[in-house]
């Protein structure tokens, strides 16, 4: 499975050809994905683990400013909490990593192993609120997770540990819960669109495909160039459901005791295999400048007359860029090509790749080459500073917009089952008037392998006797629909 | 066991009476811990992570510039990688947490949760290690790790899980490896002194304390005000005990296959219980400014008649303190009288308190509060933005002082077990000529209860038939022994 570095020969097949080889060899070309001896278990390497750091910062920022504070709650919830909600429970149980020993000591009860923290958190809640004095009380832990899937892994998409945030709020008025659910959602929008480049379809899930315990399920919704649908990021509205199960009561203004309510809300690891599948090509990995541990790499053309001049200007142009903000990193290693430097340079998806020869030299210019559209630019040496960070800039919106076509191309309306057919097969994302009921979404899912992602808030009219698409029943929603991970 | 905030009310100990209850009452009161459901794990309340958050990014900067690279292990580590490096096992297998089940499914192999990463780290380093073109190897995770502790557990200082960064090295030769574990030593003393302002004793642990599976363990130690010591952190350099369990392997230069040699490091949040200890006071909290969530706040004295002109300057500080980067507080709630305003955040250990009352603004100034010294100052109000930043920077270095000198007056030079025994019943740390010999070590923990600490690596002479104070044998080495946790 594990591959080499010194091995490094690029992909051996090609994205539109083999998705799902494709996806396989580059994670590990790339050195972002190592297997580990754990099936279904993945170590993150360096070039992984920084833009999950990359995005950490950005929305630990954005929450931050918005009143959040971090804790850290702990890994092993005891199991007479984890089903305290009923609802809650049936969701993760068939998925619990259970913890039976200490040591030699089989212990008294046995412990999950969190797949999200709602229990033992909630738990907490209960005692720390009281009052409406004490509300909102609005938590987030950034932190691994595990849910023990036995369907097909794959690292990032779906992987029995991974690394996440979850934030956890209870507030005084179901309002002011539900004004917190659409601000989160608008922040991973922004971590999606600002970040990863990669445009998103915001809306509501269905009632068969909310969360264990909510009231409402939002979503952010990614479709992939397999004609794929995938689900980015989820903001709760879980009502006083939780509130009643852990007895989470404060008096009001008027001295009445009252449930909280509480939403829960996350964005994990899986963010970044979406954003992999939706850049890269068959050279590798394309990463949007914004998440590129390294922004710039300067490839020097080094002969030994004019070794010491070419490593001068090179290291001037790392000063110059640094001031600038850019990360940039100067490959002068003497026992690769620069043939050879450039592969694996693009298999790292590096945004841009400068090339520093004597003859540029004698011009005064370098050559840049885009990562994503291997555009080469012959640019004056004394005009580098400025011309890096704008093309940097104008990849990043690049990127997003070559996405975001793919996005508005597949989109198709549908209004019969016989269309929506047709067009999956066709890999496009559907968008159809629906009637929302669990029964008939069951009966869809089983018939076409896809299944609904989420309805926008912003709906077009419904026809006054508009008929479900799927089971002719009265539609009640615009809903998208689509082949999905 | 939980306190709630309406019922605080002060510490109804005293530090120098009963340590344990006042420590106990004072991470709850001041909102830094909450009890959980599973006997040993804590709940980090965002007063202590925010502490945590700052040694993150303190550290992080300190080794990424130092060229390490972080990155994310799995959780779980299979039994037949645990035991490949046998004294390791040894060390860690007493305490480890098991899982036997995902879900309803017995797996087939049961799964540790990490006490510790070395295994499952090398276990992929022997894959990626090939060439000295590979080395050096520095990589690190933040994560959490559990050991099932069967000993008295407390809060931050001994805990079933804890987080923690632990980096993992591998060098080409043992000469870098050495000096890595030296320089990673020192960006631990600077945790303790810049942020967490607590001096520490730097020194290499007896055989006996060693880390299970290294040659070498060096530590930092510190002398809490009831006569304890605390190891802080730890830097191990494994030699080459793993790199041939793991069979990491690399072709030198002279294309002569070698075995890599590995460090290990650690600082976990138990250092944020050693600071707490050292600096907090009967009153409870002390935060050095470097830590401290908010570094300053304003409690306005507020009569109905002067509320807006008072608060108006209120808000005139807060900005002006933002603008020079203090986190600034204002707490402008109706509810709480001054009074009990001034004790809640004595016991959150706030640095600085600023009162501003009318008669104040009539004297255009602001009383400040030193939480460590109670410290009164009146200061001008046009002088604030200069004189806080001051203050604070006083303080820190002010804390740093008072426990230096409590480490220094606590260090006694003994060459006798009866000189030995009375000081440490008088509370003191001692520092003796010892053979350093594991038994030696057995007995005298036996006879006095306490444990050797570390030697520093600047030696006095020994004599040259100088005998161990302990055992009479020869003597080898000077070294630190305390009661410690």
């Amino acid at each position: 499975m594990a591959v080499k570095d010194k091995d490094l020969k690029g992909l051996t097949v090609k994205k539109a050809e083999d998705f799902s080889e494709w996806y396989t060899q580059l994670i590990q070309k790339a050195e972002l994905i190592e297997y580990s001896p754990v099936s279904g278990c993945y170590i993150l390497r360096p070039n992984a683990y920084h833009i999950w750091e990359k995005v950490q910062a950005y929305f630990d920022g954005l929450i931050k400013a918005d009143g959040v504070k971090n804790c850290y709650f702990p890994l092993f919830i005891p199991e007479s909490l984890l089903i305290k909600e009923k609802k809650h429970v049936e969701g993760f149980a068939p998925e619990v990593a259970w913890v039976d020993y200490g040591g030699d000591t089989k212990l008294g009860e046995r412990l999950a192993v969190r797949p999200t923290s709602e229990t033992i958190m909630y738990d907490a809640y209960a005692k720390w609120i009281r009052s409406h004095k004490d509300l909102p009380l609005r938590l987030n832990q950034w932190n691994n997770v595990v849910r023990w899937e036995f369907k097909h892994c794959t690292p990032f998409l779906r992987s029995r540990e991974f690394l996440w945030q979850e934030g956890h709020t209870a507030f005084a008025t179901q309002k002011e819960a539900h004004r917190e659910m659409y601000t989160i959602l608008d922040f991973y929008e922004k971590v999606f669109s600002e970040l990863y480049a990669v445009p998103i379809l915001k809306g509501r899930k269905s009632e068969a495909e909310k969360f264990a315990g909510a009231e409402i399920t939002l979503s952010v919704e990614s479709f992939l160039p397999n004609g794929k649908a995938i689900q980015g990021a989820t903001s709760h509205h879980l009502g006083q459901n939780f509130a009643k199960a852990f007895d989470i009561k404060f008096v009001d203004q008027n001295q009445k005791e009252q449930y909280a309510w509480q939403n829960s809300w996350g964005i994990s690891t899986r963010s970044i295999g979406v954003m992999i599948l939706m850049h890269s090509d068959d050279k590798g990995l394309v990463l949007p400048p914004k998440v590129a541990i390294t922004q710039a790499v300067i490839v020097p053309i080094l002969f030994d007359a004019t070794r010491d001049v070419v490593l001068k200007e090179a290291a001037a142009i790392v000063k110059k860029l640094e001031k600038k903000d850019i990360a940039v990193h100067l490959d002068d290693r003497d026992d690769y090509s620069p043939g050879w430097k450039f592969n694996e340079w693009e298999m790292k998806g590096i945004p841009l790749r400068i090339e520093l020869g004597p003859k540029d030299i004698e011009k005064k210019q370098a050559v840049v080459v885009r990562r994503d559209t291997g555009e080469k630019k012959f640019i004056s040496l004394d005009k580098l500073e400025m011309e890096i960070p704008t093309l940097l800039e104008t990849m990043q919106k690049d990127l997003y917009v070559k996405a975001l076509q793919l996005l508005k191309s597949s989109i198709v309306m549908v209004s019969t089952m016989k269309e929506a057919e047709k067009e999956l097969l066709a890999e496009k994302l559907i968008f159809a008037p629906w009637c929302g009921t669990p029964k008939c979404e069951e009966e869809f899912k089983e018939k076409t392998g896809a299944k609904s992602l989420n309805s926008p808030f912003e709906q077009p009219l419904l026809k006054k006797d508009q008929k479900c698409f799927a089971c002719g029943g009265k539609a009640a929603v615009w809903f998208y629909f689509g082949k999905s991970y």
